[in-house]
């Protein structure tokens, strides 16, 4: 048995996203229900139906993995959630939960591989896959569904699921407080959220921008400093500054020009991919006892945490609101980095769509 | 006024090393003047006089950076150490002492540049370079030399000074401990420190090696285990497995391949250094929040710490001792990996050198 919901997905890798309709399962006795209020729109939702990443998993694919709403229905077993909760599902719906990783609370690294929101198998459902947040609804496990505070605007919380956790986690996991001095390189959905996310925890933060023409919007998320790094000045000026660089770029750069910059002990964490290895050379590593790392999204216990946090201190996206109709125009203007920073649909435009 | 002392030394770079005498200066207020008793032998010595380092700095140029001796004078202003007391220097004899680095006792990376044991310009007689160990006696800076204990075997300790505090650094600052599982990677005058350091910390320790040629003596040196690399099937096996991967080779290798075997939070640590950029995938570095980080020997308080840990257990070098007339020779065998694990000079054999 099954509830047939209203959703906006791929039919074919690279073409415009339409209307569909997905079947969505009955409420197990773990899983919750949710009424689905928001769900961003990430850069990775693109990659999945563009073909970057290969062919469909499934069609219709439903992508959106940055989802707040309210639960609907609660499984018979289900302890950590009620009717009515406002809550939210970010990248996984599930894990092996055995694993030393899984044990370790940091889900997202399971050694048998994370249950994606949308496009993997689902251990719950033999034979289907998982859809997204690009829905009316959605079933899932409630040890991957995590609260929203209610004190957070619901709209702004949810691109949190995603690009909050994901640059919460590095700046928390490498001692991000008072003083510390955190670099963030790029400004687009990742990176106006790590400015925030830092200032939050106490940091001097500076923006490192290819040009000027983010100086005003880096002053305003809150940033302490600008400076550019296309003439490559910043590179020697800022040499042997800082204690965190989060690059948040999704393309190669030149490592050695950002590892310079780190003083002793300093860190370097990429949080935005690129399938281009980049060179790094030992002698800049070497000085100051430097590190690169990488990091991806977050646990579950630490999402939890990030949301708390995030209410504590008022930290949400900047967002542009969007119906489900306008999905392929914000994909659009995404490519042409004509967005900030987020693009959240609402989600009770979905109901309207005519498959 | 100077006191003038045989030493052996490069004239030219890419030539054999030669006897040569070089002048000590007379003992300053907050110097130490040391009979030099061993100096080992470290590859970065050849890298020096062989011109892989670019033109020499000084004709003749005397290396060696890993010295043990007894102090035979102490300035006016000495208060650290005694006449008699057996002490060690390795790679460098000063530093600004004022920068962050510096401040932070992490002397190896001051931010206006140590000032190495031999080649360097010496900031305490302007217009000389300072001169190493291979020579009957060296005059210092007490500060940046250190205690070494008695009992110490002072031959075997002697590479300590360098090979041993670098490998011990970075076990130290990711926490090497009881059940913490080390991989260490080329089984040199490093490497066999690595194993040996890691082992006294309580590691489970790992020996990876291109072939199966050394798998006894990885095991004589205490490793637990080792895994040949050549084939690749030991990056598969042993993927997820390590907390830490010290690599020890002087050469580019395969990141993806090592990095991939770190588990939850693991970190490779390059302690050997090439001037060849590698390329590292953004995707496994990623995977397990995986950290590549580079090192440079250590401070000169680390240093001290490190000599005292070794005497509590007893971990030295084994070497080869050798007198100066077989400089060259050793040079050679370094070459061509001929040694288990390290040279030392005899340091009364310069004596009896005829520049």
């Amino acid at each position: 048995m099954t509830t047939t919901v209203n959703a906006f997905g791929a039919q074919e890798a690279g073409k415009p996203l339409t209307p569909v309709t997905i079947e969505r399962r009955d409420v197990g006795p773990h899983d919750v229900k949710i009424d689905i209020l928001y769900c961003g729109i990430c850069h990775s939702d693109i990659n999945f139906v563009d073909g970057s990443f290969g062919p469909l998993p499934v069609s219709p694919l439903v992508p959106g993995h940055e989802i707040v709403g309210r639960i609907t229905e609660a499984g018979s077993a289900v302890t950590r959630h009620r009717v009515g909760d406002l809550v939210g599902i970010g990248c996984m719906v599930n894990s092996c939960r055995e694993c030393e990783n899984c044990r370790a609370g940091q889900e997202q690294y399971c050694l048998k591989g994370h249950t994606l929101v949308f496009g993997s198998p689902d251990p719950v459902e033999p034979g289907a896959h998982t859809q997204g947040g690009y829905s009316e609804a959605i079933v899932a496990p409630e040890d991957f569904v995590v609260r929203v505070p209610e004190n957070l605007d619901p709209a702004a919380a949810a691109p949190l699921l995603c690009a909050g956790i994901t640059v919460y986690a590095p700046l928390k996991r490498f001692g991000t407080r008072t003083g510390t001095r955190v670099a963030v390189v790029g400004l687009g959905g990742l990176g106006h959220l790590g400015v925030k996310m830092a200032k939050a925890m106490g940091a001097e933060v500076t923006v490192l921008s290819q040009s000027e023409s983010k100086r005003e919007a880096a002053a305003a998320l809150g940033a302490d400093h600008y400076a550019v790094t296309g003439d490559g000045s910043a590179f020697t000026e800022l040499a042997n500054t800082f204690d965190l660089v989060l690059n948040t770029v999704s393309a190669p750069v030149s490592l050695p020009d950002y590892l310079g910059m780190l003083r002793l002990h300093g860190t370097m964490v990429n949080v935005g991919v690129t399938t281009e290895p980049m060179p790094v050379d030992v002698f800049t590593l070497c000085q100051n006892g430097r590190s690169y790392v990488g990091s991806l999204f977050g646990g579950i216990a630490e999402t939890q945490e990030m949301l708390d946090f995030a209410a504590e201190h008022q930290v949400t996206a900047d967002i542009e609101l969007i119906g489900a109709q306008d999905i392929n125009t914000a994909y659009q203007r995404i490519h042409a980095s004509d967005v900030r920073y987020r693009f959240v649909v609402d989600g009770s435009t979905f109901a309207d769509l005519k498959a």
